[in-house]
């Protein structure tokens, strides 16, 4: 008996441990979910088993595994799937109550059980849910952020058994680092959409003058990544691009109401003054403490450099332009030739696309040009909404 | 023998859980790294521990634990301190080598011995260390964030006996728990203030072409959450002034160069252009999706309302001006009294001290001036750069 329950706290010790280290250092959430499940239904030998995260008022399926119907079958028919906060599933009971409820068969409830088992999915595939242990993933601060559903313990013989009521510290230990990390993985989440989101404000506002808007920036940023992506750069990079991109013109700020919002064409004094834009854009963000700055840096000072060394502020040429420079310049030449600027009409979109290719040989990294026409599907989507970028047209 | 396996294996996943579970939700990083050791120290009955965290190439004390010579006397003596990644130490040589070592008996270490034992702490207090054991805080891809240092292991009738060989298990699991968590710590504490970079950054721009400077932008976010702490505002409402104020006059940047930049008094219709900035920056801020952003916008649209009414865009009186932009606009007046514009000299601190004194009764909300003057001496500290602040007059 000592040994037997030795041998078992070993391997609820073993996979607890495995979450605690593995669970924070997992960096994409998806996965991080998946594990806690995997976990969960090592710890307790269930076929399958599913996780929601509590979403406002209603529980949302964020991952299932199940080892009879398979998972991809079963993820098609749950994923994205919500259940309200009611007794009209488990789920949904045992996130209300933030009690765990372990039930040896789901087909004999018990006369006055205060919930009902959902079985839609059931219908849909033939699966049976028996035994089922509902375990609510608790916050130290006693919050109930999700549930974790355990379905069918299989015994050694692979026969469908009731899950133990003794089971419940460890899986309840382990519901609640999931809590804890789930948790932290949406702070780390928020705080980095809150920083973004100020990016973009105050980016925006620093072309306040000028014709641009929000949605020139968000575009800027949208083309930006999706050719870092295109081009296979490290998803760090592609990241750092995407929420670097949105301070290119941050140095307008700087100049002169009578140039930057002068109609009609420069002179070349005023053109100069103009250019400045990139070097004042350089001097705000001088000094980088981060990758972020040190990249938003980078475009700004060199996103009008060209690939011939035709451009400013300093006639850089080739590969001595850094890789988000060149991204940049072709995201802002292909969005400002397809947007209404205060001295020309919009080109349609294909226009746009076809004036960007012939520049290739001189303008444009050809590497950078090609990447952009393979993800162009994906670029031109939030162009559609622009009237002479219709659906159409794209 | 399973008995006695079984409770200390119990004792190991009580242990660890509690770390597992606490750790990632202790808001304050040093009470984490404080839980970490004094789990490890329940762990392995160790009567005294110290954890390090690598800084560059150096070993930082982070944290000190000892039951006989005192925390706080120990802490006087070691925090702080630091050692170099080299075999002048044990805690060195275990960073170095990634490596757990385990030490029976410090002052009997076999001839050969690859490291030395610092004696400095024991010279000063007269503590002996003698069974040591170092384990090194390893993250899950290999790197080693730091070591946790455990000394004295006591058996039950209180005397030193060296670390069992093999415990390691349990504590090498709960290092790497630590290194995950402080490293995890660590990368939220870089996300938060690279976005506070950013918004220095980018509303030092937004005043550009103004006299402001960054250091205006840096002090009014000083002076500010200052004030909001000696009024005893909850934390994180002190941290979101602390934030939000820098964006204060983000709306400056809609305001054309000829009203922003003129020398000598503004005519009435430029003193309404001038005013509209307010009401920008509540544009820019709109539909805040956060609290940071919510909060600056507030402060955007009420930093020049006055406690009497007479302020605008609004002319809120009272506690209908929102607390954070109470605050702001003392640490705004304040701060222009003392630093020079473009239409006047700056005052001297302490008639600037004296003006916003002065205008108690109508402009200030008397409950912001007392804690502005309660603040005062640390308020002034960033003042004591400027010329005519000098630390004489301070």
């Amino acid at each position: 008996m000592a040994a037997q329950q030795l041998a078992k706290d070993q391997q609820v010790l073993q996979s607890l441990l495995q979450v605690g280290v593995g669970l924070s250092a997992v960096p994409d959430r998806q996965k991080m979910l998946e594990m806690i499940l995997c976990e969960a239904r090592t710890l307790t030998r269930a076929e399958a088993g599913s996780l929601y995260v509590l979403d406002r008022d209603r529980l949302k399926f964020v991952a299932t595994q199940n080892d009879k119907v398979g998972t991809p079958e079963l993820t098609r028919h749950l994923l994205g799937k919500e259940t309200p906060l009611t007794c009209d599933s488990l789920a949904g009971f045992v996130a209300f109550s933030k009690e765990p409820k372990n039930i040896a068969n789901s087909y004999e409830l018990p006369s006055g059980t205060p919930f009902r088992v959902n079985r839609d999915f059931e219908a849909a595939t033939g699966y049976r849910s028996e035994s089922i242990l509902g375990i609510p993933l608790t916050c130290p601060d006693g919050r109930c952020i999700g549930v974790l559903e355990l379905v069918n313990r299989l015994d050694e013989s692979g026969a469908t058994v009731a899950f133990p009521e003794d089971d419940c510290g460890g899986i309840l230990s382990l519901g609640s680092m999931a809590a804890v990390t789930i948790q932290n993985a949406r702070l780390q989440e928020q705080l980095k959409q809150a920083h973004l989101d100020t990016i973009i404000r105050l980016s925006v506002a620093a072309e306040f003058r000028d014709d641009d808007t929000a949605d020139h920036v968000r575009r800027i940023s949208h083309v930006s990544s999706l050719v870092a992506k295109a081009m296979d750069l490290p998803p760090e990079q592609v990241e750092l691009i995407e929420w670097a991109s949105p301070m290119h013109d941050i140095g307008k700020i700087g100049i002169p109401d009578s140039v930057l919002t002068k109609r009609g064409p420069l002179t070349p004094q005023e053109r100069r003054v103009s250019e400045k834009h990139t070097m004042i854009g350089g001097e705000i963000l001088a000094d980088p403490q981060n990758d972020l700055h040190r990249v938003a840096r980078e475009i700004a000072l060199t996103h009008h450099e060209r690939w011939d060394g035709s451009g400013y502020p300093r006639k850089l040429k080739g590969t001595d332009i850094p890789i988000e420079g060149r991204i940049v310049a072709l995201a802002d030449v292909f969005d400002s030739l397809v947007s209404k600027r205060c001295y020309k009409e919009p080109y349609p979109i294909d226009v746009g696309a076809y004036i960007i290719r012939r520049q290739e040989d001189r303008g444009f990294d050809p590497e950078v040009l090609e990447a952009f026409f393979r993800a162009f599907d994906e670029i031109v989507v939030p162009y559609a909404v622009l009237p002479h970028c219709s659906p159409a047209q794209l």
